[in-house]
Parts: C-alpha cells; sequence; structure tokens
C-alpha cells in the first residue's frame, strides 16, 4: 500500500508528518510514504531524524514527490485550490489519480482536502455529497461519528448515504460485526426531532442496514451504537465539545491528581492514575475517512503529532487493503438497484 | 418569593421533590413553595420527612394545591395538555395566572411545560419563541447555553431573541457583568456556518449586546463566552453530549482512582480526589430558565434528586427577587423601539 501523504498539512509540519511517517513504516512493513511537499523542507526533517539515531531502514519505502505551494489552514479553500495550482494537498490527490499512489492522508486545510477529493477523484456513483466520519471512544470501542464538518446542507438522502458508508467502514476498517447504526436525535418520542431528522428516520428504516433507531447526545460514549448519523453542523460541535470537555477534565486531573505521585510515590496509584489515563484517552483513531469520494482519504486533525499522523497511515493502509472504498462503491450500487 | 412546584414531575416524584422544597425553605427564609400535585401522595412524603426529623420549623411556607392528574415525560405533549386538564403542570402555571404564586419550577415533561407556559402566561411582547437556557460549567464559571430543546425551527430573529434575554438571565441571576455573547459555529472564516448562523452573525452584530463573535464547541468548556447561543437541536446535542461524557469520564475516575484511599489512606490523597471532584462537577445550576414566556419558569431535569429541585426553587426566588423577566421585557420592548 502506497499512501501519498500531505507533508505540510497540519500545525506542526512538516516535522510531525515526517516523524509519522518514520513511526508508520517503522511499525507496517507492507506500508509505502509518498511525502508530498516542499522537498527541502522535508528533507531537513528526514537528516534530523537520521541525526537523532532513530532513523530505522525503511529504504525505497519512504520517498519524496516535490510540490512548491502551501494551503494555509485559514485560507478559503476553493479560492486557495484555484490560485495555488502546485500545492501539497492538489498534488497528492493528483497521485492517486495518476495510480503512483493508494490513498491519501491529510491534516492540512480540511475544506481544502475536501474540495480536491472531490474536484480530482469525483464521488462514487449514486453518492451526491462527501462526509467525514471520525471514531471516537477508547481504544476498546469506538462509535463511528458521520458528518463532523464536510457538509452542513444535509438532506435525508445524504444521511441516508453515510449511514450506508459508515457501515462498511466500521465493520471492514475498525471491525465491527454488523455494526449498529443509529440516528442523532434529541428525543426517543416521534413527536421530536427536526424535519431532516423524521425524514432520514423513513429512509434509514428501509435501508440494508442494522438500524436500531435513534440515540441522544449522551448515549454516544455509552456506546448504544457502532455507527452515529448526524448533519455536519451538529457532529462538528458534538466533536468539538467532546475534545474541549475531555481536555478540560484531564487538564484538571494532571492539575490535582496527577502530580500527587511525586510527592506521595506509591506504585499503587502510580498504576491507578496510568489507569485512568488509559481507560479514558478519547484519542480518535489517527484519521477521519472522507466517505463518498472515488479514492481512499483520511484527514487528520490539523493539531496532530506523530502518534496520530502514523495512525493515519497506518488506517489507510488498512482501509487500501481491505478494499473498503470498492465494497462502499458495490454496497451504494445495490442499494440503488434495490430501490429502483 | 412565591414558587408552585410541580410535585408530580420528575423521575423520582414526589419524593425528591418534596424534599428539594424542604431543603430549599430551610435554606432560604423569604421563600415560600406551593407543591402542586396529588394531595394524598405529597403529604405521605411530608410526613416521611417529619419521620426522620429532619423537617424543619417551615409552617406556612409550605403548603399543597390539589391537582389530580399527571403528564407522563413520554407522554405527547399537547395531547396530554388538552385530554388531562386538572393536571399538576396546567394548574402550577395557573397558580401564577391567578396571582397566587409568582414562579413555577417543574422536572416534568419538558414539552408540556414550554406548551403550557406558553399558552397560559404567552409570550413576552415582541418575543416570537420561547427558548430554554442551561447553565453549564464548574460552581465557580457558568456558561449559559441558549436554547437547549425548546426550538428546533430556529429563525434568526429567535437566536437574536436568545441572545438579549440570556444576557439578561446571566447578568442579573448569576452576577455576569456585562455578559460576552457568542455565536456557536463550526469555524472562524467567515465562510463556515450554515444560513441561519451566516444571518443570525448579522443581526447579533447590530444588536445592543456584548457580541463577541463566533465560539466553537471546544470553546464552551474554556469559559470564552458568558453566553453561546445555537438552536434547539444543536444545543440539545450539545448538553447531552456533555453530561454523557462527564458522567462516563466520572464514573472511570471512581472506579479506577477514588478507591484507592480505602486501600491507600493518605490524606493528601484524600484531599486531591475530593479537590478533583469540586473542580469537575459539571451539575446544572439546578433549573433552565424558560425564557420568553411572560413569566418566571425553570425546567428541571428530569432525573433531578432534591440538590438539584432544591436550588432550582432558590434559583426562581433569585430570578423574581431580581426582576429578570421584567428587565427582559423592557430590554426587548427597547431593542425593538431602536429598530424602529
Amino acid at each position: 500500500m502506497r499512501v501519498a501523504v500531505d507533508a505540510m498539512g497540519g500545525d506542526h509540519a512538516p516535522l510531525e508528518v515526517v516523524r509519522g511517517a518514520i513511526r508508520a513504516l517503522t511499525e507496517e512493513a507492507e506500508l509505502n510514504v509518498v511525502l508530498v511537499g516542499r522537498e527541502a523542507e522535508i528533507r531537513v526533517e528526514i537528516e534530523a531524524a537520521k541525526a537523532e539515531a532513530e532513523f530505522p531502514a525503511v529504504g525505497e519505502r519512504l520517498s519524496i514527490v516535490h510540490a512548491e505551494q502551501v494551503v494555509g489552514c485559514d485560507e478559503n479553500p476553493l479560492e486557495a485550490l484555484r490560485k495555488k495550482k502546485d500545492n501539497s494537498i492538489v498534488k497528492s490527490f493528483g497521485l492517486v489519480a495518476e495510480g503512483h499512489a493508494d490513498a491519501v492522508v491529510s491534516a492540512g486545510n480540511t475544506g481544502a482536502v475536501v474540495g480536491a477529493a472531490t474536484l480530482i477523484w469525483r464521488m462514487i456513483p449514486g453518492i451526491r455529497r462527501a462526509g467525514i466520519a471520525v471514531a471516537v471512544g477508547t481504544k476498546d470501542q469506538h462509535t463511528v461519528l458521520v458528518d463532523v464538518g464536510a457538509n452542513v446542507h444535509c438532506k435525508p438522502i445524504h444521511l441516508l448515504h453515510y449511514g450506508i458508508m459508515a457501515s462498511i467502514f466500521a465493520e471492514l476498517a475498525l471491525g465491527h460485526k454488523n455494526p449498529k447504526v443509529a440516528l442523532l436525535n434529541i428525543g426517543a418520542e416521534e413527536a421530536k426531532g427536526n424535519p431532516l431528522v423524521k425524514e432520514t428516520m423513513q429512509l434509514l428504516t428501509k435501508a440494508p442496514l442494522n438500524f436500531i433507531g435513534s440515540v441522544e447526545g449522551n448515549d454516544i460514549f455509552d456506546h448504544r451504537a457502532d455507527v452515529v448519523v448526524c448533519e455536519g453542523f451538529v457532529g462538528n460541535v458534538m466533536l468539538k465539545v467532546s475534545e474541549g470537555l475531555s481536555a478540560t477534565l484531564h487538564a484538571r486531573f494532571e492539575d490535582i491528581v496527577g502530580k500527587i505521585v511525586k510527592t506521595h510515590p506509591s506504585p499503587a496509584l502510580a498504576e491507578a492514575i496510568a489507569d485512568f489515563r488509559r481507560a479514558t484517552d478519547y484519542a480518535e483513531i489517527g484519521g477521519a475517512p472522507l466517505l463518498g469520494v472515488n479514492g481512499t482519504c483520511l484527514i487528520c486533525h490539523g493539531r496532530s503529532d506523530r502518534r496520530a499522523l502514523g495512525n493515519a497511515m497506518k488506517l489507510a493502509g488498512r482501509f487500501v487493503k481491505a478494499n473498503v472504498v470498492q465494497t462502499i462503491q458495490e454496497g451504494v450500487a445495490a442499494h440503488q438497484e434495490g430501490e429502483s
């Protein structure tokens, strides 16, 4: 599996992207990484990594493709794509389109990534809008939220497609058998919800899915469902509220309880503190697939570190190996035949 | 201040409502509580409380008004209000309408409470839709979210009014000076957000408010704003995600770290654990005001216990004393004069 990685995307690029690539290549022997971006800057980081002697024998598995321009994270996405023809995002998608790579990973400007994927790869036949699916939870148990911000003008048919695509993602890439799919709502009563939710409920009920009905916000972290479908604005708010609250709680924990290990050394306490950190490490699995476009693309948080970026590259490899995009294409085609 | 309390509302009614009333009356000498509901059932709970000898000398400050019917929390709100004429919710609002009480507190069916308030009290002149405002955060610092579920068909003018009303609530009842008001959005870029957000942004920018622009979901718990305005579906999801995640994290904390005090007694550790619990106790302040209706109404979570219910009754008293509803009426009238 050859992954084209946007080396210039993210708050800590290219440093963390290069280090992430080295981690991924070390941990996953079948992986190849093409770093896309300003070659000189990328080489500096590779040399720095080599100087630290942590550089493994990745040989030919790591390569560089030069792209001169960088899309900033606050730039207007479509304007940037129009003005900066030779940017690292567009070039990454181009490598896949030309058959030189199998997947793209980027922590860059999300709007530009979604725009480039849609323009260069096009959509899977039958799918109208792309959606970003994020797997949230602890290491042991994930719930996939979709969409978390690609589409703020959702129609019921978009949400139906998100459910079908995310169900395949959850099954093939995350290992959930016959994933339970739910629709995010604000109450169990049929009378509740807005028109979008009510119409989507009809579609999901008839779809070839293990659809369990609606869930509320508080059900997400109870893992009531494997896939939760919602429109992009709500999904984005939900994701960021979770991140913000989790970060706040963990910061307080470190301030108040975490530092007590230093003044009161105790193996049992140290172990309990480490256990709590592990059990409540709501780290994303590294990358969020952009579902609906005709290829494998994983979007990373702008503030991703080497661990998250490396995990995303490994996940991209699993995606390709498990034929997720092809299975989605077949699933959508089968569903449409059933409809007509 | 005389507060009419729906004694039959909530998962633990009338037990927790009666105990909450006793707490509030004990802690707040100026308060009077009228318990509205099935008199016999309420008396049983009062006698039980007396038998436990925790009953203070509240005398005439606690009274009962009988209502025969109860609206279930899963009933269709408007149907229930139509069929059950003599229910505890309607009777509570009636007591205020007739001048026998100054405010209503209910943990019952939210839709029925909003419906009864709107039908019996009517709206404040100029306000079109009621919104529920919840103060979230720790004891020291609250952020008011509005709306969290009364209105899932929000128009920009509704959100503008929520901003104006919640700002007055935050100032008079929560003590925030010149409250910072923000609009919930999914990115700092102007290009982001949906049409509702973009139009509301225009209105809030021109309003007589300390409007600081947009905030994202992760800014809520950083207390970037004192008031965050959003439409009811998003607000409800946000609130419930916060509740769910916070409950999950705290449960893990108690499981893993909290119990270590028993096996490793240490005053410093016990203190740190208690500090963490206090610092991350994201308890609501007890009741969420229903803003926009012509009177003081506080809505409580269905699962509220005696502490939350008692706090809501005390908050209702503060609301009445601080003339919140009257100030909102004047604020809305002044804003409308400025507009015309």
